[in-house]
């Protein structure tokens, strides 16, 4: 099978994408475009990309958890995580110490957990797992200390792409393709 | 006449376009660019784009029929479509089974179909109709499987380019043109 | 004074904008980038530039009368052209002849009139009027009938180039940037 | 550290950033991408970008002071402005009379504050401070007269750009990526 984007991630990324067992994703600049719209009486939106939500929809499929973490508290990302059926945590100042909490839960490592993000409050998280991917936009601090930058912008994609990594390194896309899983 | 894009389309794509009665629509990633906007009270919008309503209207005009056919559901769609007076199916999860329901009402053959799609969900239709199309930020599983994939991105003009490509395989351009049938 | 936007345009094109009395622009894809946003409850938006803005009040400053001319119905246009204190006319199934009756009105003639537009419903209008541009993402059935094509796409800036062409051609720039009419 | 975006500033930029105890913004073009949103109502929305949110907070909490500064009414602005925690001056038809207003409370020089922006309203208070900058995509008119044109477009990062020179100018970066002051 051809595939394109997965396969300009290097060997070593394939490698770690094995082992994931939860992907946790941010929220704004990662599943959003980091667009922040407001109107004339405060009410806050922002766009997800129908591509990541059924990547999103895919990996829960196919075994993997699925985790939203923001530091903003966010009524639109719980509405999203509610229609894809993934968990949401809103106003995660510390998302490492989610991220830790979500391992004890499933019994599982840091190894085994992918973590994408793009600013400052993610570093700590993404430097402690064992795959961490930042959207085309991330900020220069962030993207130049992950271990996979993709080529899609956050909101455009990107979210995607980690998902299609996963579902590859873990031998998923065959059967989706063939439509046995789809 | 010179037509830049559609002159861009394959001898085999144009003689295929010229057996078109029935033209489907994806509608998210398609006649959008994938952005599903949700605001702090759950409220869900999309955008659409005026250059794919305007082609929409013309085939139309041209007795090509027009059908919007999404897996989600969608009040949004269902307003845009009321709006151009073109059929909208929403909550078809399969695709394959609505188009071809479609062919039984009007008579015709699947090769008399045309479907636009970007993604997974929109695989099995088009793999069995007699144009398949994908935008150009479809994903990279369907584009490689589409006959053509536009110039323009979903929701930027993609579906202007199918509809120009039929209306232009059926000979109805130079009407247009000398505002025979604006 | 360096221009670098309006110098592109040809000299032929800053003779015809040295007599423009009216500018008149089309809505959809001109004035926005095409994009009609439908909410879950019928709702309709769409998004103008704050560029275009500051162009049609500097425009209305030197004495040229603007006017939006749109066929669809759309009250988002009307409030728009009411914060810019400038002309509307929505529901204008026939452009060239709103055109006509505004240059009635006014005791001008077509040659004093420019017009912006991306799409079928505006040719007519603009191959009779004495400066017509299109912007960068116009239709290539438009773009190529057109006396001029803008670098910015609709709802990107294209409207301002326009604005800033008529301004230049007609000498008041160098007030403008001197503080003089700000 | 490396620091590709400040990195690019001049050292004649970086000097002046040394300097900044105030910083400036326009909103429209320069904390969004100019767009307005308009709907069927009359409600106005714009949208403000996450990453440039993030640098104002971090600017605040290296002790310099930020006021978003428009010619617009505009309730979106000032609720984007609480949300931050920053000063807001909407309706401000003359911005550098705001300016040194602002600075005669802080009791600060002008050379002391930066003031970014994108169009002809905000050229007097730009020529006036000690350090100026246009996002990418500013009208051509402010571009050719600001000390520094940021590589991101407005909206987008732009003022982000301009947080991080600050942060980087006056050694304030790597204590955040150490995560002491995150």
């Amino acid at each position: 099978m051809t595939q394109t984007l997965t396969h300009a991630a290097s060997a070593d990324i394939r490698e770690r994408a094995t082992k994931i067992r939860l992907a946790c994703f941010d929220v704004d600049g990662t599943l959003t475009d980091g667009r922040l719209y407001y109107d004339s009486e405060g009410r806050e939106s922002k766009a997800f990309h129908v591509l990541d939500g059924q990547g999103l929809v895919l990996l829960r499929r196919a075994g993997i958890s699925v985790a939203l973490i923001t530091a903003r508290n966010s009524k639109a990302a719980e509405h999203r995580a509610a229609d894809l059926g993934v968990a949401v945590f809103t106003g995660a100042k510390d998302k490492l110490a989610q991220v830790r909490a979500l391992c004890e839960q499933q019994g599982i490592g840091l190894d085994e957990v992918a973590f994408m993000g793009d600013d400052l409050p993610d570093l700590a998280a993404m430097l402690a797992v064992g795959l961490s991917v930042a959207p085309a936009n991330a900020h220069a601090w962030i993207a130049t200390r992950a271990h996979h930058v993709t080529a899609a912008r956050g909101g455009e994609g990107a979210a995607r792409e980690l998902c299609d990594l996963l579902l590859d390194a873990q031998g998923r896309v065959d059967a989706l393709l063939a439509g046995d899983a789809r």
